[in-house]
């Protein structure tokens, strides 16, 4: 990770918790640890205070730290977490508070005012909230990891003909990625038939029947960043109930990406796809219409009707408008945008079906 | 899942409830999720009453959770899930006090206490310690994990030829895992050469040279259930310093494994297979020397010199002594044992490397 992109995340967030009055942040959550020093390993912490960034890491980690993180201090902890904490701590005089991020969990947290003598507070959303705004690195990651998907996917999509498995499906997209020197940024979903009215479906040993449809819901990690992509299509004819209910999603789809722009409120994106799906006398989706995702695959802001948020230019977002009919269908259309001033960027655009 | 099985473990942990003269839990980590409900599905807790188990999930799992629980209640939210939580203990009046697992997030403990009306407490290992001990069905899909693990390796084996590339091995194994209806337990390691020296290293493009060291470090999930298997070798000719590592490792393992039975103390499993590295002159790996796994891939007991856990029958625990020279090499074995009264079963004994 360039050391002049992590320089400025961590001016951001001493900026943000000098506004809090707050003169040090130990943090916990891995994609947090991720952001602030460009350590891709796990099972570690940083500590951040006036005067430097430690990352707390085991002899596990030791390589991929010195490779990965420029900027912070490394140091091997030979004890558990909690107390390589208040060792450190301790050696830094300096420090007389400490805020924890309210994602950790209330044991770590007990251990911590167990073994800490220093002042403890905590905190939610400070990393989160600058992680909301993508900066260029990360556009161009998940960028990134979208043309991988695209790829993968056209390459699959050639192995995708009647008698396959939905399990040798996403076998073979997740190998692809794996070629590509990626990971999957989840558990790759596929689903045949009636199968993909479970969102969450589990690939299984079904078998691919002629005219039968298909949803892959994939997304692909590079430099710690995901893209998450949704495609529906027929292997063969599509009958026109499928037809009709697939335009319905798209044009839904369609609203919610026309509607993207900074200052917008988010649950109007979701409305207007909602809106479309209510109008075509489908049922309407349970879940949100879409989710911010970077260096996890869910992040702020979230695209629903009870969100608060505003959007604003540097959000990545994805837009999921879907119809689900238990024992008949499932169709899900999902890409990932970058929000402008003036309207949105889909970053997903090449990742097409066109064999 | 079993609904038998799913009976016999409500009864041990309320049995476990009453000890602790808690009336009703509320179960928020996902692997305990599971263990009590047989769902295999995320973003779902559990509240489980005198009278009742309740699994709270949302519309994206509703068929999912139809399938896969026969002996609690399904409750669909539409709201977020601390609402859903409180609506529903409101609902059933007779429940005074809530005790919530200490693995839950500061910030989720937080939002409790503002809508939750009755007394919460906080509770630790209640299912965890409940879950170190494995039922019937647990060893055995802890044991069909590994005979997938097996296979999928044999297979890849055949492929790992000079040129080929980390990420490539990596996507091959996976891609076998997942034919064979199931899922990594854990992002695939496979290390070539002086890359083994990072315990957890990331496959890149680094292509396999004649003669080359290779480190495979994998796992299998199925029917929730972990495998975790390390394998090395070479392909050509090992160089003596190699084979003499090599033999050390094993002999570690030898020694940990020949140490393994009910009552013996977890620590001095770890202190005989160090001991065999240390004598031999080699660095000693800075790790534990295994962790119990299960419905997650890391569990109770640890293996290490602070562990204060003693051995039971049922316990499911790897062995994984190792030898990191950074530059140099990187060696591990690791296999998969049950605990038995008199010693221990080798679940993954299948997993040979012969062609």
């Amino acid at each position: 990770m360039d050391a002049g992109i992590i320089k400025k995340r961590i001016k951001a967030i001493r900026c943000q918790l000098k506004k809090k009055r707050i003169k040090s942040l130990l943090v916990t959550k891995p994609a947090n640890v991720t952001y602030v020093t460009g350590f891709l390993g796990d099972d570690s912490w940083v500590l951040i205070t006036k005067g430097g960034v430690y990352l707390l890491t085991d002899s596990r980690y030791i390589e991929q730290a010195k490779n990965q993180c420029h900027l912070c201090r490394i140091i091997e902890r030979d004890k558990p977490m909690v107390e390589a904490v208040a060792e450190l701590l301790e050696k830094l005089k300096s420090v007389q508070t400490v805020a924890v991020e309210k994602s950790v969990s209330l044991a770590a947290f007990e251990e911590l005012k167990k073994h800490i003598k220093i002042r403890l507070k905590t905190v939610a959303n400070i990393i989160e909230s600058a992680r909301s705004i993508k900066d260029k690195s990360e556009v161009a990651a998940i960028g990134a990891a979208s043309q991988i998907a695209a790829q993968a996917l056209r390459q699959t999509f050639a192995h995708i003909k009647p008698g396959i498995t939905e399990n040798e499906s996403a076998g073979r997209l997740d190998s692809q990625i794996r070629k590509a020197a990626a990971t999957n940024s989840f558990e790759t979903i596929v689903a045949f038939g009636p199968n993909a009215s479970r969102p969450h479906h589990r690939p299984t040993s079904r078998k691919l029947r002629k005219n039968d449809t298909v949803l892959i819901d994939f997304g692909v990690r590079f430099k710690g960043c995901c893209c998450d992509i949704t495609r529906c299509f027929v292997i063969g004819r599509p009958n026109p109930f499928y037809k009709k209910v697939y335009d319905a999603v798209q044009q839904a789809q369609t609203a919610a990406l026309k509607m993207i722009k900074a200052g917008v409120a988010a649950k109007k994106v979701d409305a207007a796809a909602r809106e479309i799906i209510r109008k075509s006398g489908l049922p309407v989706y349970g879940h949100g219409t879409g989710h911010g995702l970077g260096l996890e695959v869910h992040e702020q802001p979230i695209i629903s009707a009870d969100s608060n948020a505003k959007l604003q230019p540097g959000m990545v977002l994805t837009i999921e408008p879907a119809v689900y009919i238990p024992g008949k269908l499932g169709i899900r259309i999902e890409d990932d945008v970058l929000v402008t001033k003036t309207g949105c960027r889909i970053l997903t655009r090449n990742c097409s079906l066109r064999r």
